[in-house]
């Protein structure tokens, strides 16, 4: 990028700086994702997202704070679409839910641009316990639970949880290890065989 | 280690070393699983095996190959066990393999002596496209499809891989990700919940 914000010199940003550039913290926040995407949680440094945004790293602590904090806030954004979806997931019938949680999760995978970010972050949660924890407050804190406290069974975390493992072992399989005939197969063939599963950990009694 | 082996200087080793020497050959194995281990696919160098091990890198080119060749070589004892138990798995009676299969791969990752050299597995498959590839063929290939080949059902390979990918999303989220309450949960209630999701996946007509 050519268009990088004017430099304020080194230290903590002015009060109209902060407040002039919700530009400067997206593109901060756009350069974190791809830093992180790129070389995982752990070789990231808040020194190089700063330097592929174009800003001094005082200004990515201000805005965000730490190194966690800033990933946090990067994947919040990939997985803006997802925090979303409970509500439209639960919404419908319930003899639905598997169907359309399966071709929710499956769908965000299938699709490259939603792929990439998806990966890094599993990447990231895999080789390093922040991250993790970060993933299970995102993923499991309010994805899942919000899934499960619609659930009128008992036990609704812990299915929510099944269900969830039969999603993330597919996107595993297909996505990351690429386990042939699973990595070519058809999508529907694939969601024929997966949602009645996640239906029935969701509701069966 | 202290005993090490004589050294006998540079380049490809005489025939006597190497036949003399089935334990400098596990010795290098067990460095090379615990050298995986530690760092992961990308980071571990032959070499780095080599002196762990005690000796020349050459005699660790000479039993295994490439790096590639003497990671397969590596995991595939830690998978020894696993590419024994498909007979054992689909032997008994054709109604019970879900829970077979189910208390042999959880089983394998409750117990911490086989889940570490698991771990450093899946965070070198998940990172790294060889050791990806490697674990592929060990797997998919000889795992998977020795089970597929005793079903009597369409799509028989596409079906054992969405049954392991349940029991592999499973192991993510309760070994990996650690999401609660999946993590704590008893081993026999997430088998009531999995078995016969993986029992239907291979079974179901």
């Amino acid at each position: 990028m050519t268009d990088a914000a004017p430099r304020r010199g080194r230290g903590r940003p002015t009060r109209t700086q902060t407040q002039a550039a919700p530009a400067t913290r997206d593109r901060i926040l756009a350069a974190a994702r791809e830093e992180f995407s790129e070389r995982g949680y752990e070789k990231t440094s808040v020194r190089g997202i700063a330097k592929s945004a174009g800003v001094d790293s005082a200004l990515v602590h201000h805005y965000f704070g730490t190194k966690e904090q800033v990933f946090e806030a990067a994947i919040e954004v990939a997985f803006a679409p997802a925090l979303d979806a409970p509500e439209k997931i639960v919404e419908g019938p319930l003899d639905g839910v598997g169907e359309r949680l399966t071709r929710f999760v499956l769908g965000i995978w299938e699709n490259p641009t939603s792929r990439t970010p998806l990966l890094a972050i599993v990447r990231s949660a895999v080789n390093n316990d922040t991250a993790a924890a970060v993933f299970r407050r995102l993923v499991a804190a309010q994805l899942l639970r919000r899934i499960a406290g619609r659930l009128d069974v008992p036990d609704a975390e812990l299915r929510a949880e099944l269900a969830a493992a039969q999603l993330v072992g597919v996107a595993m399989l297909r996505h990351v290890i690429k386990v042939e005939p699973l990595a070519s197969a058809d999508l529907e063939r694939i969601v024929a065989g997966v949602a009645p599963v996640v239906q029935g950990h969701l509701t069966n009694p």
